[in-house]
């Protein structure tokens, strides 16, 4: 293919064709550069190289416009949005999403999987951050974040499910931020029944920004706080355990699964494998026998390092020895709470609850890196199928 | 846990306490049966055997009625539903609604993966019948198809995506239903940008109807076919290709995945692994280097017969020799069509092509079963990343 040679400067007037598509004619050579962009004509400048490259960053230029377009995040806060259900509360600086629960976001009992309310979780805080016309990157960063080249990295996330939604099931979902230690930001959620208003779940998150470049963790610039720090609210949607203080697993662990590779459907915006992903490895270690009648109560997960397509991973898991109530008692299978808990089909947070310990890790250069430490708490399905 | 014995009929008032929980109590047993039924106090005979037993199976209706109030589906036809931002259209048998692309429905370019779509595809259509009033059962099964122990099986779909939408972009999504032959029903989609209203993507699908316990196929019953037929339409969202012309391969077929096997994630309201997963599985097969730089065009799936999840699936893929573009011209890579494709960034269906046929297959009792026939057809990705 043969590059033209345009030394000099000279401006080319862009058309529409019938088909709105944006055209530009240099001598006999006719290229159709995008398609509607924004209705508008544009004379644009060709200067010093070839017009061939001047013609792929005139398209660049057009597709990011297009782009802006087919996506239209918006640079002011807005109080409702109704593509997403979206309104702001807690005083404007809160957000509530109404969502149904779709079709194949239930597993086969259909209610909702642990991955839909990860999903959901994920969906509901960059929408927060959409409407409050911060958004300047695909994951949640700021204009300002995006100046000094940070994104969120997410450190600790904790999930509690008291009462799984079913399919076609409408709900409400809060979600806010607050402040943690002096650089990081946590947020919340609270996932409520749209009719009767009680609580099907809480979660808690905590996060801090990392160099995209250097991949180190960056202290919150000024010009970021000041961005974000009026959205702070004290304000918690579950009180959670001490950070760090889920021990780490080691060969010796009951459960292995090794040589887990991140398949191309696995990446996420960012290049990286998304969250979800690690949950269903650390899940998928645990023995079918050992869930069996049980349903995910809790789920707290500690980030170490990130996970890159390229990288092969370990899942170890680890049962504790003795099902113990969650407040220490030894379980009698025959007193009467058990029974009633039972009979219910609804055991409580109080009922027995297996748990288990988890860690992924990978090798890197003969060296053991760990991804995620993580702790599952377990409780009984309801008895009755939905 | 003992059994108490009341051979005698009598009835039991419930009551509500406060937190608006039905209870029952014999003796001095006092149980907790459900929360909140449709707000009325409930009178039940209870008979025959232990009143064990019978507690379980008012639970169960309490459950159900629950449920019920939970999932809200209607009896009567909707004209719009707010929830699901969905509105009866063509002139009151089609139904369009609007999406917003989430975070996770994204792939690591930001535009919506394969997944996606089909997830779309299949809740769209099971929304038309929910707001139809038709709806009996989980998927789309009608009250008449109940009655008759009656469930939907696709036979075949067939995607064409002309342009990805990207994350945030706001979408229409109509489908309808037709008549396919005496005994089957066709669905078609259109996927439509909001904005410009530029026309995404094409699918069509057919359905017969399937004896939930025989597991073989079933005319459609008078009682059915009065249900559905006042919603069928005669248009055509795709062309398709005249079924049944995919060739089969086999075992010297170039790539090759063997024992597959369902997750405990991948099973459906259904209990089958789900459609999706096929998919999945078909094109993980293809070597990743043929699909630099590609992107999917078509999909055309005819489906043979169910999988299960303890069964082992084993995935073959063809590539076509000879890369032609859709009307059967060999592609010249230095021509002016291919370098005005390229430049454009958006190689329309005319360009070049490459394609492959896949097959889905088990072994059972020695013999080899089909699942899924496919055909994929890919075309260039747009050069400028969104």
């Amino acid at each position: 293919m043969a590059l033209l040679h345009c030394p000099t400067r000279f401006s080319i007037t862009c058309s529409y064709s019938r088909e709105q598509k944006l055209s530009i004619k240099v001598g006999r050579y006719s290229r159709i550069i995008a398609g509607k962009v924004n209705g508008s004509i544009q004379t644009i400048a060709v200067s010093k190289n070839s017009w061939m490259v001047s013609v792929a960053s005139m398209a660049e230029v057009s597709t990011i416009t297009r782009t802006k377009t087919r996506q239209n995040i918006p640079t002011k806060k807005q109080l409702v949005d109704p593509f997403r259900q979206g309104i702001i509360i807690e005083g404007g600086v809160g957000y509530r999403q109404t969502v149904v629960i779709r079709s194949y976001e239930v597993g086969p009992d259909k209610t909702a999987t642990l991955e839909s309310h990860l999903n959901l979780l994920q969906e509901t805080a960059l929408n927060h951050v959409w409407v409050s016309g911060l958004l300047g990157d695909g994951f949640g960063a700021t204009h300002g974040m995006v100046r000094h080249n940070l994104i969120w990295v997410v450190t600790r996330m904790q999930l509690q499910v008291d009462q799984y939604p079913i399919w076609g099931e409408v709900l409400k979902i809060d979600t806010w931020v607050g402040a943690s230690g002096k650089n990081g930001m946590r947020r919340d959620w609270l996932i409520r029944s749209h009719v009767t208003g009680q609580v099907y779940a809480r979660a808690t998150s905590t996060w801090v920004m990392m160099n995209q470049q250097t991949r180190r963790l960056s202290k919150m610039p000024e010009e970021v706080r000041a961005e974000i720090s009026p959205w702070f609210i004290k304000k918690h949607a579950i009180e959670e355990e001490t950070p760090g203080t889920i021990k780490k697993l080691d060969n010796t662990a009951n459960y292995k699964n090794s040589k887990l590779k991140p398949k191309r459907t696995d990446l996420d915006m960012n290049h990286h494998v998304n969250n979800v992903k690690y949950v269903n490895w650390m899940l998928e270690t645990i023995p079918e026998i050992s869930l069996e009648g049980y349903q995910l109560f809790s789920i707290t997960m500690e980030y170490k390092r990130e996970c890159r397509p390229s990288d092969t991973v370990q899942s170890l898991c680890q049962p504790d020895e003795d099902r113990v109530s969650q407040d220490g008692v030894q379980v009698d299978k025959n007193n009467e709470e058990q029974l009633q808990a039972e009979l219910e089909g609804d055991a409580s947070p109080s009922g027995p609850s297996p748990s288990f310990t988890h860690l992924l890790q990978m090798t890197m250069n003969s060296k053991t890196e760990e991804i995620v430490r993580g702790r599952t708490t377990w409780k009984r399905k309801p008895r009755l199928s939905h």
